[in-house]
């Protein structure tokens, strides 16, 4: 039951001063879950070719199946991801005529709707129709700047823009069956419980016992109070064929769990509510 | 005028299976910016002492100032960081005595108030207080696992707990002293101004200009809205020695790019009302 492996690569100086919170990696750390395939690795770079080519070449030696960026395919100076892309995998970037008509397509339309004076393909617009050699460009439903899709040996880089509606308007209509069918039947089930009147410490050998008699279930517990006035969520998950296997492993450890709880004097419930 | 560089490193399978969304790494980048340092990377990795030594080993070849790491720092199973620092810096796991003093006067007090069934220090509880050899504990205002602090050629690598509030409260009780010494006088100033009804693609050779013009300020526009009605963010930052500079600095190029933008049949605004 091997996983299929993924990395995100999340490029922006916006995310490196604190300025945005990087929302694009956890929706698609848990879109990717819920297809099926697993997140190795999130990795967060400024707007510089050099720093996004060296996150590109230390992904590639992980040998994930697939690498998604966010950000910086836009039209002006600090969008480099494809340079970055392009130089980690030696290549140059070309004029890719089918990003190009999309690119067009897309001005004109703007045009004839009135938001702009000219179609005309500037130099800032044609950038967004530069890839990296042998890349494909993904049509971009909501704007301007086309996703772009490359292999380099084993791995598929599929590269997205950083504005939410947009990465995730590429993700759903191009990037979602591609992982879904490289997943294959896996898929990823969870669920979590609330103790209360137990601290973690007390509850530590109570995981490590649980995850023994259950090897397919990965337990984590997250204090969500203070240690001194703990309630704590317990996280359990399981990558499964289907639905009735992962059910029933999981109401198997959460049941185990639970008693043993129980017998060192904590409260179990279901509900965050506790 | 060379800024010092950290990284930050989260720990934490819930933040790669899009659980938690890493709302502490937004909080650290911005502290550390704020007292005048600069991040490089920022590296989120699962619960694997292999992918966590990997990560740390990684960050060190760069050679940054400081290495920030958030997560795995409790009694479970799971909290491995401590582990996969050691292994990446060949040292071993020790019992630290202060570090022991430590977790046992939070036990103690805990039981004290009623809040525990006794205060032993059982192997769980030890676990917190094995640090890497050389290492030192942070203390912990909020939680049990103290923080660690640890020195590996020229770089300083920080370890903090993933619960916000304890992660908070050791950096500004321990750490951000630490950095605003090293930063010198270096501060990071910020602006943003909104523009309307100009293209980002309109926009692109005008941030140009004003960049070239005004060489130490960084500008990168932002589309809020969608491309067919735009709405763009702006953004201006500069690290300065004072606040007059930078406002200077800022004003100065802030003034230049809206009056290109509105030669361009653009609005500009400086408040997000627009």
């Amino acid at each position: 039951m091997m996983s299929v492996k993924i990395e995100i690569i999340c490029v922006g100086n916006e995310l490196l001063i604190g300025k945005t919170l990087n929302t694009n990696a956890q929706w698609l750390a848990k879109r990717a879950i819920s297809l099926g395939v697993t997140v190795r690795r999130i990795t967060v770079v400024g707007d510089d070719v050099e720093e996004i080519a060296s996150a590109v070449r230390e992904a590639l030696e992980r040998k994930p199946r697939f690498i998604i960026t966010t950000g910086g395919l836009g039209p002006t100076f600090d969008d480099k991801t494809l340079d970055g892309i392009a130089k980690a995998l030696n290549r140059s970037l070309e004029l890719n005529t089918k990003a190009l008509q999309m690119v067009k397509e897309k001005y004109e339309a703007y045009a004839k709707a009135g938001r702009l004076d000219s179609a005309e393909l500037t130099p800032y617009r044609i950038k967004m129709a530069k890839l990296p050699d042998g890349a494909d460009p993904l049509p971009n439903p909501v704007g301007t700047a086309p996703g772009v899709r490359l292999k380099a040996d084993g791995t598929e880089i599929i590269a997205l823009p950083g504005v939410p509606a947009e990465m995730e308007a590429i993700f759903e209509g191009s990037v979602a069956d591609m992982l879904r069918k490289e997943a294959g039947t896996l898929a990823f089930f969870e669920a979590s419980i609330y103790a209360d009147g137990i601290m973690e410490s007390t509850l530590a050998p109570l995981i490590d016992l649980t995850m023994r008699d259950n090897p397919y279930i990965y337990i984590k517990s997250h204090p969500r109070g203070e240690e001194k006035r703990p309630c704590i969520e317990i996280h359990f998950s399981t990558t499964a064929e289907n639905s009735k296997t992962a059910k029933d492993r999981l109401g198997k450890a959460i049941i185990q769990l639970s008693e043993l709880i129980r017998e060192k004097g904590g409260k179990v419930k279901t509900f965050k509510s506790l």
